[in-house]
Parts: C-alpha cells; sequence; structure tokens
C-alpha cells in the first residue's frame, strides 16, 4: 500500500492502516473471494468490506478487478497488455506471430517463468484455482481476442490458439523433451505463429 | 503374473513364486530403476536382478523394455498403436488427422483420461517423473514418428505437435475453458488434425 494510501485509510478510519499490513489484508481478502467465487462472481465491494477498507479506495489504488485478480495472484500475464501489444500493434494477418514472440518473450524471462510454472502446477492439482484461472481468462482475454476475430465460433478458435501455447509451455519448460526445449524463440516464434494465425483465420 | 510364469518361476528357482506378490515386485523394481536411471538407460537385467526373477523370464512375459515401461506406470499410449492405427493407416496427407482422432478417442474414454490427468499432475509436480515421461516418450514415440517426416527438423516438428495435443488436453480436460471444454470431438477433430498435419509436412 502506498504512503498516500495508508495516509488516506488513516484520516479516513481513524486507525492505523498498517502500511504492507492493509496491502495484505486485501490481498488475502481478494484471493478468499476469488477463491470462493470464482472471478467472475467475485466483488470488489465484498473484498474491501472483509479486509476492513473503503470500496472507493480500493477502486482507487487497485483499479478494476482484473487488476486486483492479477495482484493477489501474481499473476504475470495481463490481458490488456495483449491486446495493446499483440492485437492493436499491427494488421490482422501477423497477429498469431505478434501474440507467439510476446508470450515466447514472457516465458524467456526467467520469473515469469517461474511464477506462470507455479500457477501451471497449482492450477493441474487444485480443481479450485483451475476454476479461478479459467474464469479470469475467458473474461479477460479470450472475449477480447474473440472480438476482433471473423467467421464462425470465435472464442473456440482463441481457445484453441492458447491450448497450443500453454501445450508448447509445458512441452518446453515442464517436460522439457529435447531439441523444442533449447530451440531458439527465433525459430519457434514463426512456426508457433502459423498455428496460432491458423486458427485466428476465419476457416 | 500368469500361471505359467509362476510355474516355470517356481520350477527355476525352487521357491514360492508368490503370483501377484511376484509381478508386484517386478513392477515395483522396474519403477525404483526407471525412477533412478531414467528411461534410456534402465535395464531390464538390474530390474530382474532387483525382482529376483529370471531375465529371459522377465522378457518373455513382459517383453520389451516399453511394454514393462507401461505396466509399471500404467501408462495409456501405447507408441506402437500411435504407429500402426496413425502413421501406417492410411496416407501421409491425412496422418495430421488420424493422430488427433486417435488421441481424443483415448482421452475421452474415463479410465484413461483420469490416468492421463494423474500422469500429466504428477510430472508438472516432480522433475523426476517429468524426465520418466520424457525419456520414454523421446525413445518410443518421437522417434517413430519423425523417421517418417520429410524436411528438415523432424523431431522438432514431431514435438510441437504434441504440445498441441498436450496443450489442448490441459485447456479441455485440467483448466475446463468453455467452449473448448464441452466442444464434441467431431468438431475438434478436423481443427487439430489439421494443425498437426502442418507441422507434419515439410516447411
Amino acid at each position: 500500500m502506498s504512503d498516500e494510501m495508508q495516509a488516506a485509510e488513516k484520516k479516513r478510519t481513524g486507525r492505523r492502516p498498517g502500511g504492507e499490513d492493509t496491502r495484505g489484508a486485501v490481498l488475502a481478502a481478494a484471493r478468499a473471494e476469488f477463491g470462493a467465487k470464482g472471478y467472475q462472481k467475485a466483488s470488489m465491494r465484498a473484498i474491501a468490506r472483509s479486509a476492513g477498507v473503503d470500496a472507493a479506495l480500493l477502486h482507487h489504488y487497485f483499479g478494476s478487478k482484473d487488476r486486483l485478480f492479477m495482484a493477489a495472484l501474481e499473476f504475470p500475464i495481463d490481458p490488456r497488455a495483449v491486446v495493446e501489444r499483440v492485437v492493436l500493434a499491427g494488421d490482422r494477418a501477423s497477429v498469431g506471430e505478434r501474440l507467439a514472440a510476446f508470450v515466447l518473450e514472457l516465458w524467456e524471462q526467467p520469473a515469469i517463468r517461474d511464477r506462470l510454472l507455479a500457477l501451471l502446477r497449482t492450477a493441474a492439482a487444485s480443481e479450485e484455482v483451475a476454476a479461478l484461472v479459467r474464469g479470469f481468462m475467458v473474461t479477460e482475454l479470450v472475449g477480447r481476442l474473440a472480438a476482433v476475430l471473423d467467421g464462425e465460433r470465435p472464442e473456440l478458435r482463441v481457445e484453441l490458439a492458447m491450448s497450443q501455447i500453454v501445450g508448447l509451455a509445458m512441452a518446453r519448460y515442464v517436460i522439457g523433451v529435447e531439441p523444442l526445449a533449447s530451440a531458439p524463440p527465433e525459430e519457434l516464434v514463426p512456426l508457433l505463429g502459423r498455428t496460432v494465425q491458423s486458427y485466428f483465420d476465419a476457416s
């Protein structure tokens, strides 16, 4: 929690906000609410109430629900960045290659990779976490990408493209199968990009 | 262990082979040897010695190392069946669709699906199991499929195809993202088959 947020909190409630403790309480309340209700039904108001902070302040400092989710779960892929840097950054015919490059760039960073692997393992082991990640991805990413596709079943085709990306990550970083694990990203981007593009193009 | 194997074992060693206990001892010895040495370096002879059975008898009843591996790990995908029912069952231009159909048919069977999910979870949580599955798949499946492909980097392209299949399984059966989780196999086979085929075709 920022100094400004602490000061505002102190002024509003008259109690010591506890600095990092308050931020920790907000994130813990968010994890509990997301875990209990799922992403779609979780409410910012309920999280604020549970953490004992003002709802307007929560919105002001954490922004919208997707931002709070990313902070609470240390979720390292920002759907807004995907749309901005992939969908809007060039023409439709090369969106597959941009998405492949964007995702591989994330996975190649050790800190992000560790966090993604931890999430993948937790989701594979826990139905609750799988449901939570599913809710976030469907609401915040699949819908945004599907909205720009022509043709039938755009959500299904976005999810097939995402399944190729998750599968590549499993094979390369979890199973570590060779030669895929050591192939340079420059070799993988066009191959992966072509597959993603083929799902995105109207069939 | 079959009655015949028990009788032969009893005749050879003069001791009671213990029936299912002997089979259990062989499988436990196999799991220990595969776990310690990995798939490629594990030896049938060492497994026989560790279980206290004759090596020739082990070969006779469990067949080759891939068969013993499948029995010991309850591994539900038979690489020989993939080659026979997918690669040799029709022309090269439709091998992608046959592979997609074959794999989805396996995953749609609840007992096989449960076993595959358990393996996926264990491999995601344990580097030792991941290494074991990797060794088996690379030795017994990737090589066989790559051998029939034209063009450069056939192993890499086989692994990209397999990564799409694993990723689809993750998205459909583990994460359960909709509409992918409920799409009928008939809708998925052509889409998945086209992707697998594009990796198999020389680029």
